[in-house]
């Protein structure tokens, strides 16, 4: 009988691996409890209202319809049963396997403060991306309805946490969405003067990227309007305000990007995980004491690169995409009764968007700032979108967008409602702006 | 002081009436529970998966951005205070208005037994596309990974109550998307076993449309595979099991399209309506003894159209353009201290698609089915979309549509595991075809 595959998750790192067993003498089974892959580097435009969730998400097994060998499998792992060589899935059954490439990535971390998780959202998956647009979207139209100054300037003041590049990019997009999108929409505020900070707890923006690129982005930033706050840990979180060391920041709108804790999954593996809950994989990327399965992506903390040794490999789709490939070729060479290779990243560069005309790069030696980086970013991202027909769209999207400074996507969906008002404020504030 | 007049509801009819108010010397409030107005004749292609949300929704407020004398506010109404001239919404707050223009539309019916919405979803606004989609998608999904035969067949069928113009284009959609999009996408079962069943209570499909018409519906559903079945109430729902007399339907999912109910803010006027709730107006689209508020769109029942005494307008986007610029023109007069006018309706004709090469359509006295049928059908319904980009944007999701017979948009997105399974079934069910 043929031996069995499975590969837990569709992100990047799962979805190479499965591609890269494809007509390997494996049955390959994908599990993943969303349907759809999704190009995470362009979520948080659909959290911005710039692109629509099918522009940038795939039915993973429309992706993976040619490959016959896998099978794809809508389910949620809950553990690896190592000894059993078995996955559960949260439904009650279990898959068994041969080899296991676990791929099942991270999430937020909100440092022992879970309950921060409502007032602040992350941004992992669509229905993260949706409900911040629909809070971000709601603020504007609580504003519009609301007589008190004070309040009406809570809900215009957004606060992203975290300048990595989910943070950066959150927070140069949401400056255009007020200044271009919103600003002839409205009759008693004037969305342009919607205050947008980002607090960052470490001593510069994008500490991944060369301390240039980091200060490049604060500029433009601060150019479009953004308060950037460096050196600023977030120290308290409640209902409509933000506490940061001695200052409260009132805000009815936060969302969280910072902080990585891995999937929990890794815990049932009963091997050692580093402070964030990703599994410390051999350099073959196979689990101490279990040559059979394999961590890829970013629940691997990969501590053997030569350029960097003892410092993880970052949370990128290039590292986890030559991961999947990389663990697929093990499974294969395994197949063949031939040992595994040590994985070696190949850099392939970082880059992170701030607004129209503006991005950073680096690209091995090469640093780009500005319009440069923009288009070297453009061209990357749509290049890289799984499938012609996401590409166009984006296309479409991003020509539309550019040319008329509008964003298509600005619905509300979900709970769509305000909260309910005080007696005090039960007549709307309109003409508030022109008296 | 200027004067207020007030829209509640941002569909067709109170989106016309806006902007038909644009420039006049009033005050103009446009309220409605959604931010976006909704192009409600596609949605049936968000539900099945073609087009997504974005594609036919635009926010109120930027259709709106330049009529300067309109503001749009966020909000749901509960109930017109006559005496008070003036709208409760949900949030507590009250709008006062010297006119008033309702257009809240209407939902569906469940025959007495509010207990089937949550078996069978209506298909009225976005989340209920979203939730349809969902269901359609997680039940191939299910039955990829079900071993039981009998319970893998009630997974692949999907029963659609009621033969209008919604029911039909769901099935006919539905076809397609076991037939093409689907097709090779799954291993342990084939997408194009799914039965697909359309219930009719009465003797014929498109009541409202020429017999000719409705028996070409039939043909061309019956050619796509859907079993149609004419003069079959359903008698009972329960899960998994749609009854119809004595028949018994294994079916875990069903749609509802049947059946009318006018929004309840109607009953809040205290005047006669019809037997679906709807407000019987008068000629001049007013409400008896209140010439300041006026009905209209699927809230109306008017029955002085002279071609047809005594029968309601249908329920149709142009009928309710027509009478909220009708409305709008109104208020005008009274502005000017001029009567009001008796509305009339002009006949733009109907139709509905059953797929693709496949529409009916009556304009006139003109009977129109098959490939013309729907070439109509494509070029009326891009031209009446809102917006430039929408119409691009569609256009651009068609063609790729018809060149490649996929469905671009087949997201899971909110609640995504599969239900539970009992110990017995948790084997997945791999291989069951080719066994």
């Amino acid at each position: 009988m043929e031996r069995r595959v499975l590969v837990v998750g569709g992100g990047f790192a799962g979805l190479y691996a499965a591609v890269a067993l494809s007509g390997a003498p494996v049955r390959v089974s994908l599990v993943d409890r969303r349907n759809h892959h999704l190009f995470q580097p362009l979520l948080y435009q659909v959290a911005t209202a710039a692109l629509s969730p099918g522009d940038i998400a795939q039915p993973i097994r429309h992706i993976l319809r040619r490959h016959r060998n896998v099978q794809v499998l809508l389910g949620e792992a809950t553990a690896v049963d190592v000894a059993g060589r078995r996955v559960r899935l949260a439904d009650g059954a279990a898959l068994p396997y041969d080899w296991l490439i676990l791929a099942t990535g991270a999430g937020h971390a909100y440092f022992g403060h879970e309950e921060w998780r409502a007032l602040a959202p992350g941004l992992k998956d669509i229905d993260d991306a949706l409900e911040i647009r629909r809070r971000l979207l709601l603020a504007f139209e609580a504003a519009e309805r609301e007589a008190d100054p004070e309040r009406r300037r809570a809900l215009l003041t957004f606060v992203i946490v975290g300048g990595g590049p989910t943070g950066v990019e959150l927070a140069g997009a949401l400056a255009e969405v007020a200044r271009d999108a919103l600003a002839r929409d409205f009759r008693a505020i004037d969305p342009r003067q919607a205050r947008i900070v980002l607090l960052e707890a470490g001593p510069r923006l994008l500490a991944g990227f060369a301390e240039s690129l980091g200060a490049a982005a604060a500029g433009e930033l601060a150019a479009r309007g953004v308060d950037v706050r460096l050196g600023t840990p977030v120290t308290g979180l409640a209902p409509g305000r933000v506490e940061a060391g001695a200052e409260r920041i009132a805000a009815e709108t936060v969302v969280w990007a910072a902080g990585v804790r891995a999937s929990p999954l890794a815990r049932s593996l009963g091997v050692p995980l580093d402070r964030v809950g990703r599994v410390l994989v051999e350099p073959d990327l196979s689990v101490p004491g279990h040559p059979e399965i394999f961590v890829v992506g970013d629940l691997a903390a990969f501590l053997h690169d030569p350029g960097a040794p003892g410092v993880p490999l970052p949370g990128l789709a290039p590292v986890a995409i030559q991961m999947g490939r990389h663990a697929a070729a093990n499974v294969r060479r395994a197949v063949r009764g031939e040992p595994a290779r040590p994985f070696r990243y190949r850099g392939r560069g970082m880059m992170a968007t701030i607004g129209r005309n503006a991005a950073v790069a680096q690209i091995g030696r090469l640093r780009l700032t500005g319009v440069v980086a923009w288009l070297v970013w453009v061209l990357v991202h749509v290049r890289s979108l799984i499938g012609f027909r996401n590409r166009l769209l984006v296309l479409v999207e991003w020509a539309w967008a550019y040319l008329t400074f509008n964003r298509g996507v600005r619905l509300i969906t979900g709970v769509a409602g305000l909260p309910p008002r005080r007696p005090a404020e039960a007549e709307p504030a309109r003409r508030a702006r022109a008296s």
